[in-house]
């Protein structure tokens, strides 16, 4: 087959032509699709509809230890729901704090302690005249927001198949004393779907920070979010990691049942060293007297414990996955072999991550646009909205149907076919 | 009737020799009471036992406008959870931003906010060599903790029948620009059980700060929360007159319905201006996707409305009512006349503020410890934990039963005669 960019101009104007008449013909269907944010389906969450249920009986409200959820007390979370979600995290129950609704609220709260009140007793970064977070990219934008918003300086790092570029990190967390932090998607990372290699844990577990006060952000948020059964990836434990590695309080790690029960609805949970906790512990419990503990044990009645989340999980997979491999299907049909996109074939969480040819990203997500078609905003997966080749573009195929995801991959696959062909045209012309 | 103070020395050494033998016979029985926190009773939360089985049907989890509360979406809450809010608020629902389980969490993150990013565009706090609350006393432990862990200077104010001294309040706001914030629990204060006068939320309407960014705290905490039928305090609408007055970003409200359903499980609102409002969104949307919304729509389907809300405010009242008049009328047989002790006598909320003669407060709150009995630490209601007379002592009469609360107050009665009685010798001797 031969590739767009081994055509001649008149190949081109001819394949121009022929999109620009599909692109019409789709723009008169008037189409509504969504594939902006990794959002669950429908059918995904009828699957925990029976947890709403699952507790109304005044006899059964107190948790292990007696306590009685419906009422104050309990600020690090019921103990049994401590002890599930520390089997999502792979850790300790001691080690845990069950939160809100909202692990991104953590990761927030977290940044913005730090930001007042320094950590474990450090300068407040507020009180700095430059604080600095490392991105590996392309990454989660909403991570990317925190550190913007409170005015934080970010540096991308290439995320290769294997993790952040190590390389990388460690020269700038061993001798930059402004480096403060580097945000992680260690398991099927947002957007790419890659995990990071025992290799790349372990140089994380012995960084040598010249920064007392940094911190690695390890949001762990698809730890159980497997597509296939097998085979599927795991990561090495990181607090285990670097407690063995002297560096006990280096990592907050973050996750949530948002994508396991309810988006909005689920519980969330920090895991990390005691040391740190007892940091945490003053601020948290000075912000609120507890979390919603009749939800924490509406988790624990509903899946029991981390065997029930598992099994929980297949099912959210057999929704899924028709809806990934439809993508990929349709992207291998239509652009193999063409050489103007690439794209990972994750083996979990949310997301397919695709690069066009340099400088495509944004026209392919306009044009997607104007044929009725939601994408993430090209450039969203770099910090500051800011994708420097302009190539990648976040594909969440979780929302809509598989026959939906048919549709409007073939819609993608069109606008990435037509970007190219004016892009290659306009080179040629220049 | 003699009053302790009229007594001879004589006279108190007999009434302190018959206190201590009843000393030692209470100490004896082992009691085991808590009337340290504003803790609702198990028959109240009983009450609520039907909105946890309210919704479980799949067909029936959109909002009225259509949204699916179990997915991602409306960051400012569902639009019938903020119109019920605003009911209960007195406010109206576009002036609304319904939150997660805890209003102290709001005043805490709006704290934090003007702490790291100022007032809608004013210099961070903790940029400013000082920044000053004002912190009307007795008042509520967990707001002047928030200020505490900030290193925000917390200046008295006395909190007289009708509300703050607004003299004073004004002095300081009007003069003082480091002055940034109130602390102001409006209606059935915490501990007193005042409610402010129109004169004062005029007064407060009508200040002219001396910083763009100083704001009113105006945690409505027990709006709702009548103990009797007629009549009910009721205060005047803040935000109406602070925007009469041209002040119209001047006030936060704060509430939530952690008294009303489930402490813990309840929603909390703030409301405030429009412009307020577009700074909070910027960064609560870059804190959180949304708060819960499945448990707004349960409390939607629960109470309907703010109707349906007060209805439910008078079951608790008859639970709260006789609890309350326990105290009182123990209070009013044992001490009344006897110079040792003043008291209010709420007609709503949570507490029932003490007075002991100065210097006793400590005293009593400990040997009401040694008879098995814990009391709200003597102090708790004034900043840094330090009441200036030693005499403020916060009841909380709602979790123990009617029964119980008898049996605490006849203890709590001889803990404050045997204080005073100490107290009034050992002045004579010096």
């Amino acid at each position: 087959m031969k590739t767009y960019a081994d055509m001649t101009r008149e190949e081109l104007l001819s394949i121009k032509a022929e999109l620009e008449e599909q692109f019409k013909t789709e723009e008169a269907k008037g189409h509504s699709f969504n594939m902006a944010r990794g959002k669950p389906g429908v059918s995904q969450l009828v699957l925990s509809m029976p947890m709403l249920s699952v507790i109304n009986d005044e006899s059964d409200m107190n948790t292990v230890l007696g306590n009685d959820t419906r009422n104050y007390g309990d600020w690090d979370g019921i103990g049994e729901c401590r002890r599930m979600m520390a089997g999502m995290l792979g850790v300790k129950k001691d080690n845990v704090i069950v939160c809100g609704n909202s692990s991104l609220n953590i990761m927030y709260d977290t940044v913005v302690r730090s930001m007042v009140k320094g950590v474990n007793g450090s300068t407040p970064w507020c009180k700095l005249d430059k604080v600095k977070f490392l991105c590996p990219v392309p990454g989660y934008d909403r991570h990317f927001k925190i550190t913007e918003v409170f005015d934080i300086e970010m540096i991308n790092i290439p995320l290769k198949d294997d993790g952040p570029d190590m390389d990388l990190v460690e020269q700038y967390v061993n001798n930059d004393e402004s480096v403060k932090g580097i945000w992680c998607v260690p398991k099927y990372s947002n957007p790419t779907g890659i995990s990071y290699s025992d290799e790349v844990v372990r140089r994380f577990a012995h960084l040598q920070p010249k920064a007392e006060d940094f911190r690695i952000f390890w949001d762990n948020a698809y730890c159980i979010h497997h597509l296939y059964d097998e085979p599927q990836d795991e990561i090495l434990n990181i607090l285990d990691e670097c407690e063995k590695a002297g560096n006990p309080n280096m990592v907050y790690i973050f996750g949530s049942t948002s994508k396991v029960s309810f988006p909005g609805s689920g519980v969330s949970a920090i895991a990390t060293s005691l040391e740190n906790m007892d940091f945490i512990k003053k601020y948290m419990t000075t912000q609120i007297i507890g979390h919603d503990k009749i939800n924490q044990l509406r988790h624990v009645r509903f899946f029991k414990d981390i065997n029930g989340m598992k099994a929980h999980m297949k099912k959210h997979a057999a929704i899924l996955r028709p809806k990934f491999e439809a993508v990929l299907d349709i992207l291998e049909e239509e652009l193999g072999g063409l050489g103007i996109g690439s794209w990972t074939k994750p083996r979990g969480g949310y997301f397919i991550s695709f690069e066009t040819m340099p400088g495509c990203a944004r026209t392919v997500v306009a044009k997607c646009k104007q044929l009725g078609m939601v994408l993430t905003d090209a450039g969203a997966t770099y910090p500051y909205g800011k994708d420097p080749q302009d190539s990648n573009i976040r594909i969440a195929p979780s929302f809509p149907t598989p026959e939906e995801m048919v549709q409007a991959t073939k819609i993608f696959v069109l606008c990435v076919k037509l970007a190219s062909v004016e892009k290659l045209l306009s080179t040629m012309q220049a």
